[in-house]
């Protein structure tokens, strides 16, 4: 892509500068690779933010359209609502302001002391506003409703049951997010520890140093026997389980040893 | 512990409600045992909810006070200023209003039709008012910082450099939650799908029906050999990456098969 975000008031890193980045490609794939997104928006009703752990994919619906997130979740009725209401109290048109998180963690980075323990991740924010699609008969929505199904196992939707009936259709939200900013922060490295406790004999003679790669883990597909049909494990799923764990253990293994020099912390 | 939170209107279940619970228990292991929780406050110089990736803990100091939650942030900073300027603002002491979210992937549920497919998950969210501890020479704040490092690897406090330095104590801040409400919600069930596509013997002996269990995997440590210090991987540090693999994976497999009958969605 080559391309960046640009920086807004609310987008700045104030700490570790240096693993920020703006770079669209970067935040596009810890978005697409998280299980879980955080999804954030206020409700006036509420005193506390709103937070709900969504699955979501930004993709492109049109080549010479930019980039734009969709989500999917059960709970979309109450996003509905905040959004039909706040868009009526201020008279403005460009949807419901919301913020949403991806974080991966990739490994415990144990130091010499506890203030220097952190850990390996991969973290993106994007600041947006969203609106509702069009919940039936609409290309972008259906799009939408495959491009996120897919994320989750790649090829599922054409291997289960479509298209859609309309009762599924109609109960079903695909909200979409024009990205106004984002940012993503990535530490990758070793463990490091402060000087002072590096030239200390007694400390670094005492204390271990190090990381443990973490990474999310698929076990061998477990099949509902009871519902009495494919008992086989399809080819599409045995494909993604392997290749996603080779992938997974390979970065955070990797990004734990990599760097030689330097164990000055950053 | 048999307590639960109460439920307010901005911590009711809108959908799903069979799977959400206010025990006090299992809200408080969902956020003990999740390496990244998602903060998210209003900042009155954004449009968008500020939304951080953090670590805490929540922990009970005295015997005879409420738990609250800990948290650890290096971006502590952005949340003093927020903090202060907002109690100066409206005069009131309670603190900053925080919403707080801790999710657990424990499968992938591939079911029938896309709309039936799910996640296992265990997810928790707290509402809550965020206080800055005092820095230094704090019986609590050292409390506090003991509980996150030992939640990371259990021990691991002990086996470090302590105790910290007086520049360490002022860098660094805990912030303390105290908790208004909570609630969390848990899936941990085979995979279900609509007693219509059920009924079909073509979408039956067409469509694999299963979970993919998936957890948080730890793989082998990885020693920090430039710093050349200790080499052997220490009792505390291989006993916890042992103990949880073994753990996490019998959790996800074992709720991927668990029910026996009603292969019904809920």
């Amino acid at each position: 892509m080559g391309e960046a975000y640009t920086q807004e008031s609310y987008s700045r890193f104030n700490r570790h500068k240096e693993r920020g980045t703006y770079d669209a490609e970067t935040i596009h794939n810890i978005v697409n690779t998280t299980s879980v997104l955080h999804v954030s928006f206020a409700d006036p009703a509420s005193p506390f933010p709103v937070m709900l752990p969504m699955i979501g994919q930004i993709g492109q619906y049109e080549a010479d359209v930019e980039p734009h997130l969709y989500l999917h979740g059960y709970v979309s009725t109450r996003i509905m609502k905040v959004t039909s209401s706040s868009n009526e109290a201020d008279g403005q048109s460009q949807g419901l302001a919301m913020t949403i998180a991806a974080t991966k963690v990739d490994g415990l980075v144990l130091a010499l002391s506890p203030f220097s323990h952190s850990y390996n991740y991969r973290s993106a924010v994007l600041f947006g506003h969203a609106a509702l699609l069009p919940s039936s008969d609409n290309p972008e929505t259906l799009w939408a409703m495959e491009l996120i199904t897919d994320s989750v196992v790649p090829g599922r939707w054409q291997h289960t049951r479509v298209p859609p009936t309309s009762s599924e259709l109609t109960s079903t939200r695909i909200i979409k997010v024009r990205i106004a900013s984002a940012t993503a922060k990535v530490r990758a490295a070793p463990a490091a520890s402060e000087r002072r406790d590096l030239k200390d004999p007694d400390v670094v003679g005492k204390v271990w140093q190090g990381v443990v790669p973490v990474w999310e883990h698929f076990g061998e597909p477990v099949t509902n026997k009871a519902a009495g049909g494919v008992s086989e494990i399809p080819e599409h799923v045995a494909r993604f389980v392997e290749a996603e764990n080779v992938n997974s253990e390979e970065y955070a293994v990797g990004v734990a040893g990599e760097r030689k020099a330097d164990e000055e912390e950053e």
